[in-house]
């Protein structure tokens, strides 16, 4: 059969478990992953519960709309498994027994020495027309159904089942609609607002329908997310961004972390290797959520020597030294807490930098002139200090994760203009 | 306005990152669990990206097939944030400037003391016959639609803006078309597995339609739930389970530590404050998670007094006096060297208990007497010390998860005996 021309693809997930608080569909995100690779999009997403009426609207508005259509779940043996039944009625098809199915359903069982239930006899119905998509993994078949206009795609639900079933099977299909390549890239930025990063790049949004960009905001962090999608070749999806990557990045210098989807302990922790330098930490507000993010990088231990978690006065004065007279002066959320917070625990553990955080995570404790969001970070390193007063906005956990971007980006500001010292001393030498 | 019969409801989930394999809506799950409250179910869930056609397709399908529709996303200042205007033009209803809207948004600039974007402008538009809905976390208002049929509402995609937004104004207008009563429980149980609970238990499953038993699994955590639906009374809710609970939390007691939806280190901090305790905490291989979970707890600064975050063996002599030659003999992740962490940090700092934990969290490190996920966990009080061995599962980010939720049930358990002796000698006082 001739290829069709596939541009809009949608992928449905079945089961009502998704419909619930507690559960999310994953395996929409394997299947977009492996379209994406063959340079096909996915426009739509459709999450429905097992139930007969619900499943036709959502596949006849599928058949409607859509080139290349997934189905996932609902194939299994049990009463509320009615996707194939329901898909044959949307198709205007017929269900017909396959007993060469039946016999492959059967020898599984045998294989596996149990009796199989009687309800697995389900499973040997196929829609008319289609293509049975055997199952390694699984009791339930798949079904490939192809018209001159259209190709769905029936698949188990069980993530193991699918993507066994997907890799082997499925994969080696759809390749034929393979419409070229894409290349994804990510700028990842802090210290911008979203709104800010759309006033400095509206004049840079793509015009191509080949390439996309796209903006996202965290708390603490601002991403820009790029799609090109070429016909012939990667250098060609490359090719076509390319100006743009370098029209945003060089606008956007300042903010940007990090180009390959790294997080920013990723970043600080590459740069503190490349520049043989240790780390000590003292948080007071984030409470250890400092540390925690440092040390979830594999391998933090050749740069992280130790942190302290300040929470109470007596921890300030006790753990670093803090002569209480200075925080009854300025109280504990203050410039000079934090540099000396910085600076003591640098000096105490005999590392390169010491960076500290302090300040009021909320909801309590906020005052007029010290409100709640104040945060002071503090860098202290060799022969210099740095003290930031910000005032960040959110709750609770989004003030200690603005605290702790904010210090960790300070860090990485100072990282690479030693980078750039000793860079430029190595080109002095050679 | 009459309250219609809201049977069908759809969740729209808006934005372009929902449809690469990077990125999940979660706000659906947040809005789900607030309907169930009101025993109201949701049918259909779509994702969509930022493209006016396909979002068409949506707003036009869910206003043919629901009775209540919550589009979430698109609001948003840049020229990709469409949703607005789409989904007017699905309701065949114009756009209409509200001069008030836009004064509200320029006043939360001038407040932040940051000047409005032009593009902000946008978010002043409205659709003709809908109520603003207050943002209090951003600058995207809301949208209520309501017809005689219909209901739709428009909410903005950050989390944040949107659980505030729908709880102080959304809830409050929906409440009216409530179907009955529904009561969800929660137990939370740790030190126990899935497969352990299933075996305990699988005799309880209710036969009634209108209850319903799920088990869910977390890393150090496994979660019953349970919901009951009545038509006419709360009470008639609670009752229809009242027995299954009984015989759930007398079956599990031993693992149970919330039957509240509290997380573990609110359970550990309420009864910290009961019993008037303090604590410090000594974290090697977590690296600071265990004080940011202490942390994340408001008004812990109540007994939480310092903690220190010795990554390094450097560290743990400095920081804690832990002989050298201790740690040299026994290794760093040692029964020994847990022992002392714990027993230090709680003199030291003059706190009632002090907790620590020391282990190899992967993936490097491991050796075969000592592999990955070996974590030693310890408790030390005024006149008693604990010590446990685990040999947790999972990658680096799982293992430093257990390790907390296993070193906090460590210390939730003796505060419940701590609890009762002081119970104990009330009763006996009064």
């Amino acid at each position: 059969m001739k290829a069709k021309n596939i541009t809009i693809i949608e992928i449905i997930a079945v089961g009502s478990e998704f419909l619930t608080p507690f559960y999310q569909d994953t395996n929409s995100l394997y299947i977009t992953s492996k379209l994406n690779e063959l340079g096909l999009n996915v426009s739509y997403k459709s999450i429905v519960g097992d139930n007969r009426k619900s499943l036709l609207s959502c596949f006849c508005q599928a058949l409607k709309r859509a080139d290349m259509i997934f189905v996932i779940g609902g194939l299994g043996p049990t009463s509320d498994d009615v996707t194939r039944e329901v898909f044959a009625e949307a198709l205007g098809k017929e269900l017909i027994f396959s007993k060469d199915l039946l016999n492959t359903i059967q020898s599984k069982f045998l294989r596996r020495d149990i009796p199989m239930a009687s309800s697995n006899k389900k499973q040997a119905y196929i829609i008319s027309g289609s293509q049975i998509i055997p199952n390694k993994a699984g009791t339930a078949p798949g079904l490939w159904i192809e018209d001159s206009r259209k190709v769905s795609v029936l698949l188990p639900g069980p993530p193991i089942e699918l993507k066994t079933m997907f890799e082997s099977e499925v994969l080696s299909r759809i390749k034929k609609y393979k419409t070229g390549f894409i290349i994804h890239k990510t700028l990842r930025m802090t210290g911008i607002t979203e709104s800010k990063t759309e006033n400095l790049i509206s004049d840079l949004y793509p015009k191509s329908p080949e390439v996309n960009l796209s903006l996202l905001a965290y708390p603490g962090q601002i991403e820009i997310h790029i799609n090109s999608h070429s016909k012939t070749s990667p250098a060609k999806a490359a090719e076509q961004i390319n100006p743009l990557l370098t029209s945003l990045t060089s606008r956007l210098e300042k903010y940007i972390f990090s180009e390959n989807e790294e997080e920013m302990e990723e970043v600080i922790g590459k740069l503190l290797v490349k520049n043989k330098k240790t780390l000590s930490i003292a948080e007071s507000c984030t409470g250890g959520l400092l540390g925690h993010r440092i040390t979830n990088i594999p391998g933090s231990s050749r740069y992280f020597l130790q942190g302290v978690q300040v929470y109470s006065n007596q921890a300030k004065t006790q753990l670093l030294g803090i002569d209480k007279r200075v925080i009854e002066k300025y109280g504990a959320v203050s410039s000079s807490v934090a540099r000396l917070m910085a600076e003591r625990i640098r000096k105490r553990s005999a590392a390169d930098y010491g960076l500290a955080i302090t300040g009021i995570a909320g909801p309590g404790g906020g005052t007029k002139e010290k409100p709640v969001g104040l945060v002071f970070t503090a860098l202290s390193w060799d022969n210099g200090i740095k003290v930031d007063q910000n005032q960040f906005l959110g709750n609770r956990s989004i003030v200690k994760l603005r605290a702790t971007q904010k210090a960790m980006d300070m860090l990485r500001r100072n990282l690479l203009t030693e980078k750039n010292h000793s860079n430029r001393r190595r080109e002095k030498i050679t």
